[in-house]
């Protein structure tokens, strides 16, 4: 904040403290007067937003005379832009906006006298994810020698700079080599009301330009397992209830397709990915009591896989409750009318005054019990995935969440299928042509988490965790690492 | 931040670097004492919100006496008020916040000479949103023309400063015509945890005022619009489906109202409202084709309309989520039960074993499936439109969601629509007393939508649009802008 | 954020303006290296992040050999704990983090004399939370009393410093006694992108050792509330509808109790403590009307009973959600199957062609619109207490949200009830074995509080309270006041 009035050169104390006391702090001087080169929508919203909070915009146009007059707000001052960057020098500014596209970057050259010295942002984004060779700004940064370039406010857009976040949550991402310039930029973006980041050097700033190109880059994994862990599901309930008995007997189940086998698909897929989330920390716990430290990085899968956990949960948490809502469905469809008008037809027949079985009410209201609380519980794990409510947890009660209410989903939802399966899992027509049911595939992964789970409460094993995630390193790690820095893997020392 | 000691006349460079290191930085010295004039609950909670953070806190009371000892925070300095602002002089403060009502202003012109010189913060609010003339800061800026006013805080409540967000995403609207005052006001509501945001000079103190008043300003027209569609087709369903069949041939429809009825209204609102958050977009592309350029603002009415679309798409997702909870409902009420027993008994009477039809379970498993997933996405849509989530996307991905999903979502509906009413809306007998059925109706504008989203697809208008959103603009735009610069409109130059 | 470079002695005037010119702002010199002693996770996570934000990194570790090559970050330099701090004060930093455990404290010992002058920011964390004596960083002030200890950054996970919100919303506790040093580590804080909150002295800082060990504490209180009101209405039911008939003529309810009973539990708990969030506001008008004052504190349990309110609307809400899942469940259960099969048995039997009861069709259409409608408004209530939705609301929304529509749903919980009961409360045979129904219980309080809230709008109640929340006293009020300051209660002056 302090820097453009603390680096010119102080001519005499004495006027330099009467400038001060008349001029005001230097967040009044340096970076109240802001230069920005180009006249399109970002250029426009950016001079809104300075203005709104009391800065002057000088607004430097190839044409300004071509501008249509409500196009800009009040305030901003439209000229050429030399004229603009000359009354940015004398007005004692040095931040220039670089609000054109990269391509016309070269019609700059001609500038090059008038920028020299100043701070240039630039705002662009990579035009693909694709490219090879310098950013944007490393490209800038060649021509301008005599600037500093300072990489950043790409990540927002035009419209979020009219109309958004003045809450200071809004992050904008700032790179540049000079730090003097990266900091008035950064107190520049916390003055508009947003959030700087400094993430380094000009070196990053490929990394910031294509910031803005990303799609969810840490949802494609997630996405994909769980998207084909629901079509292997789908397509094996299809083969076994479908294709194989309309081959074996003619049988027609065509109609099981949109409703009753996506029913069967997406709670396997439910539970495979709620179990694939505590799979990695039983990898890292195991891993930690193998090696007798911490201090070692775990293999890059892993460390993969750690970091998508939210995101599978967040999945799971979708399937689980899209087959709550289908199973409601499937009470209120056509099938389900027709099924009870024929079933009640038969037990007229029949002459039957009661078909009451005590076991299958037993059976049915405590898979819907375990199920309704199981999804309660993973709903209030996704609420904490929410940002503001994430952060207003401290780590204790993040761990109770994540993990302590995360294990009673999972132990709830594996009693929910197997209550809802008792009668049938065990029953061998249930493993007709040699198929398991489908609800037996998807008990697998988990009942191996939860196992696993209950090994490591086990003293033994959760003592030495404890010790080891203290920052105790066993003698055995400690004697390998010896022999490894004597180039000794294998001799004893 | 660094303003107060800056204006400090500097009497020897040495002497002042003595005092900086023994006072420590700006921060502790200037903004550290502040004055409170006021003893009302504002005062209150402001004096230990600023305690907690390291602050000295004067309150200057008309009766310093008469106040309660627990009331205030222990280390308030409780004095009159003339001995607050002597205080705070003497000890190098320059903030004093008016915690008074606007009202009693007139009896702080006895003050004029102790609080010449010194920053007032005016935290009142407007008492009501009709009021003319002068704001209370420009009233108070006018009284004491000695004092730098700054309004701000005042959309902070008492409430807020005692337990409120010390996130820094809670946000305070700052205004004054003194920059170096202002700064130090915005400085200060950074270090007390808010998000200190710079609106301008005194002259938008009017609106600071009125923000806490405002009732919720952008959902009004969104709601008066789904509300009267929603009675519309209430009202048209009433009559078509009870009223007129009653006076047609008595039939005694009426317990449809609670239930039935709205449930025919609010999937018509939800897709109608959905339609709405697409169309001003279509309208916006057409616009821009057919005038060549986007350096054109749209008419006022288009403006508004594009800034509602979040509102309306909620409000959308609402009416969908509550139809699908009646719609589960519909099959859990008494009447749903007579319904099976009485098809059950004619059923038994008619000897008929099976009453499957095949095709009417086909139809309902399909619009069950394309309504879920409709919602789902909707459900994903609404999730981003939460600002915390909202703010962690890039702009590709906003426009993904928004835009992708929005008409996916729009699609699914349609389908959603089609599937239920495949085998009625096309029945003469659907069309009684000459009133279409709602779902013909509800269906225009979403078709409309999808249909003009299909045509700007085509090549031929989207490579137009793309270039003009680049910044191109048509041959013929340019010649019209010329003619109309040389103030000749109609004829050719 | 200054204060560093304004705490140099000042050799020369000019050297400085040369000093200053080279070097850019104070941020870049004094803040921008970093040391910290201990080599765990801890010191990784922080390193990674300072060096992200452009920082120096020192860190000094007891064995510096020892550590793998790619545990820390490229850029940080691992020294001996004396070179590192010997780096430190040579490039002019004064912040030292201490990331080692404090049992390991005392090692310090020996390193004094580079520490003396430093500031050092103690992260560690309490061990529990029954501690007594002096916290972990007043110990080492105590030890280091020419340090400026500081303590924070302690809320921060390793996990969190080095993936987590860069957006400014995560807040660091931060206190100490020593303005200038708690200053700058703030603007570090904000600088790395969280949100420096300043607590106060290092007298707080057992809080803040504390407060990452703190499991809800606002949540116990309206948690057990909740639990108790539920497990009451569930045993109370058991007893009423399962025990007392099977003792009496040996009817087997049993398989009641996974659904049915928990069916009745769940809205009973709900409506009771959606009671008790509006309750506490009528205790407190009825107390501000009889004292006739607004400036006397609350008793304490009305005090802490106000501040559970959130808590325990969400906890109702919770508990609504749950028994409307409950009640679409029980419409599935296969229990509900074999009722309707006998019941068209019955009737087939019977030879009732018709069944239909107009009122009982009314009946359960009524109670599902109110509950419908209840719980769509207890939604939009939960839905505000999100923290990124709360905060954009201002005051008089935030009071509409939070009274009116919280109002609006009690009244409707209300109304869903008393449709639900309408023809059974009032029935000799429900209060059979001398009990009232589970409804009529739970009628009781939220009557008392609608009625309660009614009297209070009346215009003799209502235009005295809004006098007193003004600021208003009663002549009483003064009188009592009065005599109590003379020492004289009792007797009048």
């Amino acid at each position: 904040m302090a820097q453009s009035d603390m680096s010119t050169p102080l001519l005499d104390p004495d006027v330099q403290a009467e400038q001060l006391s008349v001029l005001g702090p230097s967040e009044q001087r340096g970076a109240s007067v802001v230069c920005i080169l180009g006249s399109g929508d970002f250029s426009r919203s950016l001079s809104s937003r300075l203005l709104a909070c009391g800065c002057r915009v000088l607004v430097g146009s190839r044409d300004p005379g071509r501008l249509q007059p409500g196009l800009f707000p009040e305030g901003a001052e439209l000229r050429t832009q030399r004229e603009a960057l000359q009354a940015l020098v004398d007005s004692g500014g040095t931040l220039v906006f670089l609000a054109v596209y990269p391509e016309h970057y070269p019609s700059l050259l001609g500038l090059k006298p008038q920028l020299s010295g100043l701070t240039v942002v630039d705002v662009s984004n990579a035009s693909s994810l694709k490219e090879k060779g310098p950013s944007n700004a490393e490209t800038l940064a060649r021509m301008l020698p005599s600037c500093s370039v300072v990489k950043g406010f790409n990540v927002l857009s035009a419209w979020t700079l009219l109309t958004g976040a003045h809450d200071g949550s809004r992050q904008v991402l700032v790179c540049g080599d000079c730090p003097s310039a990266k900091s008035s930029v950064l107190s520049l973006a916390r003055r508009l009301g947003f959030s700087g980041v400094d993430v380094g050097g000009l070196c990053a700033s490929r990394a910031v330009e294509e910031a803005p190109l990303q799609l969810f880059p840490s949802w494609k994994a997630p996405l994909l397992t769980t998207g084909l862990l629901f079509v292997f599901f789908y397509l094996y309930s299809a083969i076994k209830y479908i294709l194989l008995p309309y081959l074996d007997r003619f049988e027609n189940n065509l109609h099981h397709l949109a409703l009753v086998t996506v029913n069967k698909a997406l709670p396997a897929a439910a539970l495979v990915v709620l179990a694939l989330v505590y799979m990695p920390g039983l990898f890292a716990a195991v891993l930690q009591l193998y090696r007798g430290t911490k201090y070692k990085r775990f293999p890059d899968w892993l460390d993969h896989w750690m970091c998508v956990r939210k995101q599978l949960g967040l999945l799971s948490f979708l399937c689980a409750a899209l087959h709550a809502v289908y199973s409601v469905c499937l009470s209120i469809r056509r099938a389900s009318g027709y099924m009870i008008l024929n079933a009640a037809y038969r037990q007229v027949q029949a002459g039957v005054a009661d078909s009451w079985v005590e076991a299958q009410v037993w059976r049915s209201d405590l898979y819907l019990s375990s199920g309704i609380l199981g999804l309660g519980v993973l709903s209030v794990l996704a609420l904490t995935s929410l940002p503001s409510v994430g952060q207003a947890l401290n780590w204790r009660e993040f761990t109770f969440v994540q993990s302590g209410l995360g294990y009673m989903a999972l132990a709830l939802s594996v009693a929910h299928v197997l209550f809802f399966g008792w009668d049938f899992a065990v029953h061998p027509e249930a493993y007709q042509y040699y198929l398991p049911p489908v609800l037996v595939l998807s008990l697998a992964p988990p009942c191996c988490v939860l196992v696993g789970r209950l090994l490591l409460l086990l003293p033994c094993c959760s003592i030495r965790l404890d010790k080891i995630r203290r920052g105790w390193e066993s003698e055995r790690h400690r004697r390998t690492e010896k022999r490894r820095e004597n180039g000794d893997t294998f001799g004893d020392v």
